[in-house]
């Protein structure tokens, strides 16, 4: 059981621009900082962008910051505007072809089991994983971005 | 976030033989009844012997019935077991290379989430799912399987 790799990429890349709150981060910082794909987190911004989690700046000079306070930012929230589905077994978006449908419960314990899932991250926010507490766990910043 | 099909194929696989207890079911009549590949069937079942959830008699007549009786096959069971792996982001597993490894609380809240879910699943049994009580939902099942 996973999530995408989009929701892993970007709750680290909110960790990240939580961590420097007094200026723009650019992809380019996060990807080196990460080890991961500029193109990859081109995909996450935006989607981080069009759910009003983060705020971007255009132009030299330009990158993005959070648009909401840390604490503000539920990481049940962030996980449900990122994921794609959350389709755990085939029958959870009624869209499936199996013989069963309608007639057994699987469906509703899974999705049970789903909101038990969510509400657990619901009880959470950025605020708790950002690492600027942890001596020694600061990412690194690099001196130039380009 | 998804389960894997094997997980999902299982699931059906178990109902379909639960519903059917005075006698062996067959590979062939699975993939029949829910219209997936007897390939996929092959190894799912082959997984659910491993695991102890079936029991398979081969050669001619042969086929598979349940281990045990479905109340004692738990769900949250079940998926741990064939499930290949429950890394919903790269750090929950520990080979990553995420750089807050171990600086942050993302991999301990999503562990805690993880288990919310299962323990949900744990609250039910394969016989909670089976859909033999409802009316008009008992799979078809083949009049002569080769």
């Amino acid at each position: 059981m996973r999530l995408t790799t989009m929701t892993d990429y970007a709750l680290r890349l909110l960790m990240y621009v939580g961590q420097h709150p007094d200026r723009l981060c650019t992809i380019a910082e996060v990807a080196h900082a990460h080890q991961v794909s500029v193109a990859h987190l081109m995909k996450v911004t935006h989607q981080l962008g069009l759910a009003g989690w983060i705020e971007t700046v255009r132009g030299k000079g330009g990158g993005m910051r959070l648009a909401h306070a840390p604490e503000a930012i539920g990481l049940g929230a962030v996980v449900r505007s990122v994921e794609p589905d959350f389709r755990l077994v085939e029958c959870l978006d009624g869209g499936g072809h199996c013989r069963l449908q309608g007639g057994c419960r699987l469906a509703g314990i899974f999705s049970d089991a789903l909101q038990d899932f969510l509400a657990r991250l619901d009880r959470h926010t950025l605020a708790d994983i950002l690492p600027s507490g942890v001596p020694g766990f600061a990412l690194p910043t690099l001196q130039k971005v380009s």
